[in-house]
């Protein structure tokens, strides 16, 4: 395979236009029986697979949607992406993935990347709030639509996501309801949709409860395990330490977890915890992490569902879909019992 | 965006042929400064990327790599993909991922979707052993790669893996240190290089330790998280039960974690489990599971760089690197407490 083949080369080795091969290759009419015959033992003799490129030649589509995520290692991401991948097939499409590394300067060029390919439409499961991208390629009429994010200009972007601030005033009520009052919160940077969002809801559970903001117990950075893992051991080790911890995904709730396990607090006697997305894991029995559903399974087949109504014109309405999320209670969370202590 | 543009579209509007808008966006000399600017106006009108299409007009390169994976929601698949996908930026390339959920009847198709996008190379990281596509390939100077996977007729196939034999025997020969007699075996089918060479290993370590192979105590199936459950659960329940088991994959160790937790068993007092690839989550000290290590960043690093000088035309050589496995200790096994009741 010193070149690889396309239609050109197959209509030049069957003496024949582009166009007869688009048409035999789609199974139009008015070809004759030996032109056909010619194309197919072209199409044969080269390697070819007749319907990627009959797809292409016919209708300018290309059958692959893109999808952009922010880090494939983080199971949220990894499990979302396994449900669009798995039921793309099932409508006959491919799907091109792309990692950010939650790397904003990079998403342009994934956009980029993705629109070189030719995919039909993409889905975003990781942009920053303030991303001008996606409403320009919006007005464009490029099929595009965000999943688990939203952007500001919300008037000009399809969205498929889950409540998030509610989720957030679910989880930090049930800790309240817990008795705990020195709740930590472990987040990434508000300039993601999602993260703003959830800071909304765990700052408007504590103010209808009457418990003071006290920034010295929010972490509002990059995910990294260690560094999100520095910061809970630092905070547990203080005098007046948190009695539990909100940790805006359950793949950083195992960073709070590894902590509270090293400084020899027990989960939930000594600290309760709890996430959000429930990943796979979160339901071990080992892990047991109360959490936030985001009803991924759901989620995902919609925001795909979605996506290929609109690359077929089947929907030109804004597509803008918020699912309600729900509590999951686990191990992970308990009743306050230093609640003197701490007061 | 009615129609996307392509480098046609810019020489249309620029009134030039293509080859010239090839010349001016790789900086060829001998344009006039007039075309030259006619072109990049062009460029600029149409919001196009030069620098993609430069690329791909040059050398007829695309720089764009595909990688196969079994599932992406197995974190093995998505720990390593994090890492090829992070490392093949900084060679500025990008990757289209493929997931091909373990459907070997998918595999041909992945491969003509990667080919029909015109990637440069392909890293295949899930392959039954008996695949002839690959070595096919191979033969036609097609930079391809196999990473955690071989297949039979590897004198026609590039690859980087682990010894998974001496792994294997490494994991089960830790647990008959601990005077475990009765090791149960949880695998995919090997029909997979992998899974194959585990086996082998997990049958050579019995026998060199003069311990008789049990068939009623080896799962070689579909790796669900439900069928192994069961498996497990069935078997724990067993008058005669295994005191320990060898589980092919971290991901799927986790499920049998989860069968003893169901059964009341304490890990390691009433059960040792051990398993295989060293994911990221087995080191939490809440699952703490003894495994053998593939040294998945090393092989990740490898692989790409290896695929690259393929394609760079930098080796042409066949690549055939086995890495050494790695014994990890962890909480999960512990000497064998029942030796009396099992032998």
């Amino acid at each position: 395979m010193k070149e690889r083949v396309n239609a050109y080369d197959v209509a030049k080795r069957a003496g024949v236009s582009q166009s007869t091969v688009s048409r035999v290759l789609n199974n139009y009419s008015h070809v004759k029986k030996s032109t056909r015959e010619r194309v197919l033992a072209a199409v044969d003799e080269l390697g070819f697979t007749p319907d990627e490129i009959a797809r292409s030649l016919a209708n300018n589509k290309t059958r692959t949607i893109g999808l952009i995520v922010g880090n494939i290692s983080n199971p949220f991401y990894a499990e979302t992406a396994h449900i669009i991948l798995r039921e793309a097939r099932d409508y006959d499409y491919d799907v091109i993935i792309v990692d950010t590394d939650s790397d904003e300067s990079s998403f342009d060029r994934s956009i980029q990347t993705l629109i070189g390919k030719r995919v039909d439409g993409i889905i975003v499961a990781s942009v920053r709030k303030d991303n001008k991208k996606i409403s320009e390629l919006f007005k464009l009429n490029f099929p595009i639509i965000c999943y688990n994010r939203k952007v500001d200009d919300d008037r000009n972007t399809n969205f498929v996501v889950v409540d998030n601030k509610q989720g957030a005033k679910m989880a930090v009520n049930h800790l309240i309801q817990l008795n705990h009052q020195r709740i930590a919160y472990i987040s990434g940077p508000c300039t993601y949709s999602t993260f703003n969002d959830r800071f909304l809801g765990y700052q408007s559970a504590l103010k209808e409860n009457g418990i003071d903001y006290d920034k010295r117990l929010v972490y509002q950075n990059e995910l990294s395990f260690d560094k999100v893992f520095q910061f809970s051991l630092d905070l547990m080790r203080n005098q007046n330490r948190p009695t539990s911890f909100f940790a805006s995904t359950d793949h950083i709730a195992l960073a709070v977890m590894d902590a509270a396990a090293q400084n020899g607090l027990h989960i939930p006697y000594d600290i309760s915890i709890i996430g959000f997305d429930n990943i796979d894991i979160a339901s071990s029995p080992y892990i047991g992490l109360s959490t936030i559903s985001q009803q991924k399974k759901k989620m995902a087949s919609l925001v795909l569902k979605e996506l290929i109504a609109i690359i077929d014109k089947k929907s030109d309405q804004l597509i803008q879909i918020t699912l309600e999320p729900e509590l999951l209670i686990r191990k992970s969370t308990g009743m306050n019992t230093q609640i003197r202590n701490n007061r």
